[in-house]
């Protein structure tokens, strides 16, 4: 019972009350904290950090035989209790997490995993799949009750199995995190070109499971794209979806396990498509002279087909935070700003980043291409150094969260989507809907957003938002979950999708029977009954229509 | 009772027992002839032809009212009781059709859509949705059965609604047919981009039931990755799924409708992703040394990710047949045969078809890169005249079925798709399980395949058999019957999809479990169970083992 094994196979420890590896952070630039200083005030009291020595874990409720490796150690437990939303964050800070699971179970693979469901079923137990623990929705957290819950860490079920280089078809456990994947492929000129920012930490499963997008999805396409087969043990049978190119013969399973977040079955393997990892890649970053010019610029490039692996357009504040941040630390940052002015470039520009990627003659071509496009709109270069600190960074952004917790000032994102004619209108409702009507300081909340992941017909709106962090967590929750209220009723209101790539979890399932309707919410509740008949698995996610934000 | 309105809504005459319009066939060339003669043998008894005057329709069973149109018309319900597979062609042409609808339908709009399904459900009608009833699986045969059969003939539900140009997503109804959403779209600058084999006749609805792939699948894309959102109309709910560009809100609903064959509910109206027309389209032929370079050439290309619409690579067979009925009238052929002959081309030769769309340059750009990629595979040029032919030709093919059951021969496809690894073993497979031991003339089955709709991943195949057509309908059905059960036999032991395009229909359902896996299976019927609770939409496709090859 004593097996730490985590499906986060890095040597470096993980940190237990915030974001990713122990000893890696963001600093919050001075910029950065003039910026917010300036709209939030400058005095704010430091969420307190989590104190291990004054940890004291309930004890665990007794779980019966597993039949698989299990923990019951405290450390462990707390390090499988929460993913990574904000309340998470403050919860696990301040020590008032409400519910650890009674155990960490690692079944070593499908027989075990099995003998585990059927322990569940025939106990009453509840159980929590488990890939990198990066749920930023309340997807892993858990749930409250008299029930033993376990959760399933699911590092056992890690690696490359097998790769046909001719079809380009690999085989990975669903354990398997990025960084991993890409090691394994890179050693034979391959790649999966998935890359959301959880990347050092997720898993392949957790993608399946969440619908994931990677920054990359422009060129790559999503999760859901790349999936060709894929395997899933439930309590109610098990699903081995063979590996096919497309078929026509009856509805999709695989697209009933993709965004299914444990609540059918836990993946266990998949068969991914993979590519031929390109030559060279390029980031270039231009500014537009504001949103709707730069809306439209995405639009176009997008629609005329251009292979391009990225697209992302900051809006005017974020573009400025970003300056702040990165452009303004430049010495020539004072002569470029006068220049960019000449060429009509003001203070409501817009920053946007491409990427492409291919031999360095199809990456000239692409960018020609996309040039033609852009100029019309008075796009103007800034060459390709913003490009290589983004992608320098790209995956240590959410580490800036705890960097300002530390200074008592909170930050979360959102995202959604929905076609091009409706993207301004829902910019602005969320917009306003986060800002709210800020006349204290304590109310205020600057909004910064970009557009990503564009598609011919829509894109991802995706909203940073900050505000001062009580320093009560309830308090602070409880702040949190009244902006994410009026963010998710603005959303669902202006026609987006509750999440792009985020998943529902259980903070957004009181949304989903709006996108899906009443009867299509009903046909996904009798998907579940007939995988997980008495419900084991992951209970609160999707299909619990309560309020957990404050949970 | 007596709207005649068809969802077919040309002024043509559609043929009573055969394919599409009165007056239209593709006759059977005297090349083609000699070479199923060779084959075959040259004594065949025609199958005779649907005779009219003799025609007498089983007194209908009485039928409810149903709350919309509705006709008892002898002709109106035997145009309605078949689809056109091989069977249906043996029984519509010798009056054996031994089950027609009681009513054909025909609801004006959703209200009485679900009207007419309230009271099938109080009634215990059977009801059949019917788009352009071109089905090849058995997809919309009206069932036997003491139950009353209603047919809806969804032509009520024609025509654009809107059209997003910013966002290029066209609502349409799911009864419009392929020519009148080319037209729609195309008097605005737009593409759907959809061209099945029956584009013709079938209808937006039908191709989202049975997940259809259009020949220019490799650029525009399968139906399922064309529709944004889309309405069901079911006895147990209704389905309305937004339209949006991408979502990770729970699994997604729309691929539980896109291929559901009618059997979860009425698809009623769809959002499609449309795209700008191309200003030009340019088809490209040439050679292959053999079968083998041919399928490495084509993964090359479509590896490589050139911006081709299309691209067919007809094995050594059907190279043969192609040329015998196209380029082999030509004045120049034996010229052109000589020089291929010097270039390496012999009788193994293989013919490769290449689409690209776009502006003349980028068209240009595009084949310069697939040359590139071709030439080392020792591919020759044919230019752009089989290109026409093909185009010209390429919704007509189907005819030449009728035009050889007047000469009592006959001829059927199948297709599938696999990776790339087990295409070869899957070509293999087929064509011997097809060719049979055939020692008599009676059991010789000359088969020809091409390999299309390729993916990074694999590609399909798409199988043309022929064979002495018995002129016992019931004999000729029983001969096709054992061939396709050896054949889907073949195809699934060697890893092949049950379908590609054609769908599961009640022919290919026995097989479905095989694919879909119990489990996966089981929560298919469940989804019916739950939308459609007494059984009364399409019971014999998707989810009926029963094997009805015969019926």
């Amino acid at each position: 019972m004593s097996d730490k094994k985590s499906s986060i196979d890095s040597k470096r420890a993980l940190r237990l009350d915030g974001w990713g590896f122990v000893g890696e952070s963001f600093a919050v630039s001075p910029a950065l904290l003039d910026w917010l200083a300036a709209r939030l005030g400058d005095k704010s009291e430091a969420l307190p950090s989590f104190d291990p020595e004054a940890f004291r874990a309930p004890e665990p409720a007794p779980v019966p035989e597993l039949g698989c490796a299990a923990s019951t150690d405290a450390f462990d437990r707390l390090a499988h209790a929460r993913g990574r939303g904000f309340p998470d964050l403050v919860h696990l800070r301040s020590g008032t997490v409400a519910r650890l699971p009674d155990a960490v179970a690692r079944p070593g693979d499908e027989t075990e995993l099995q003998s585990l469901l059927d322990a569940a079923q025939k106990h009453g137990l509840r159980i929590v799949p488990w890939g990198g623990g990066t749920s930023v929705t309340g997807g892993v957290n858990a749930p409250a009750g008299a029930a033993p819950v376990v959760t399933v860490d699911l590092g056992g079920f890690s690696g490359l199995e097998s790769l046909d280089e001719e079809s380009g078809l690999a085989v990975f456990g669903a354990g398997t995190i990025g960084p991993r994947i890409e090691a394994a492929l890179g050693d034979r000129g391959f790649t999966l070109g998935h890359f959301p920012q959880s990347w050092e930490l997720s898993t392949l499963g957790g993608w399946i499971a969440t619908r994931s997008a990677g920054q990359e999805s422009l060129g790559y396409g999503r999760i859901e794209s790349m999936v060709a087969g894929l395997d899933l043990t439930a309590p109610g049978g098990r699903l081995e979806i063979p590996a096919l190119p497309a078929s026509a013969a009856g509805p999709d399973l695989r697209q009933l396990v993709l965004g299914s977040e444990g609540r059918f079955g836990v993946i266990t393997r998949a068969t991914m498509r993979v590519r031929r990892r390109p030559e060279h890649q390029r980031v270039e970053a231009l500014l537009v002279p504001d949103w709707a010019s730069g809306v439209e610029a995405s639009r176009s490039l997008v629609q005329a087909g251009l292979p391009l692996s990225m697209l992302r357009l900051s809006d005017a504040p974020e573009t400025e935070v970003a300056m702040a941040v990165g452009l303004g630390k430049s010495a020539w940052a004072p002569l470029a700003r006068a220049w960019l002015r000449l060429r009509g470039i003001g203070t409501n520009s817009c920053l946007m980043l491409l990427g492409a990627g291919g031999t360095p003659s199809r990456i000239d071509a692409c960018f020609e291409r996309a040039w033609t496009l852009l100029r019309p709109h008075g796009a103007v270069s800034l060459g390709a150094g913003p490009g290589r600190h983004w992608l320098a960074d790209r995956f240590r952004h959410p580490y800036l969260r705890d960097s300002l917790l530390d200074l008592g000032l909170a930050t979360e994102t959102l995202e959604t989507a929905a076609p091009w004619s409706r993207l301004g209108h829902l910019y602005r409702a969320v917009g306003r809907a986060l800002a709210g009507s800020g006349s204290r300081r304590e109310l205020v909340v600057p909004v910064l957003c970009h557009l990503s992941h564009p598609y011919r017909d829509g894109a991802s709106l995706y909203f940073t938002f900050f505000f001062r962090c009580p320093r009560d967590p309830d308090e602070a929750v409880a702040h949190w979950a009244r902006l994410k209220r009026r963010a998710t009723d603005a959303i669902v209101a202006a026609g987006g999708t509750l999440s792009h790539h985020h998943g529902v979890g259980s903070w957004h399932a009181p949304w989903l029977p709006h996108e899906a309707g009443e009867s299509g919410w009903r046909a996904l509740r009798r998907l579940a009954q007939e995988l997980d008949p008495r419900g084991v698995l992951n209970s609160r996610v999707l299909l619990d229509r309560t309020d957990r934000l404050e949970e």
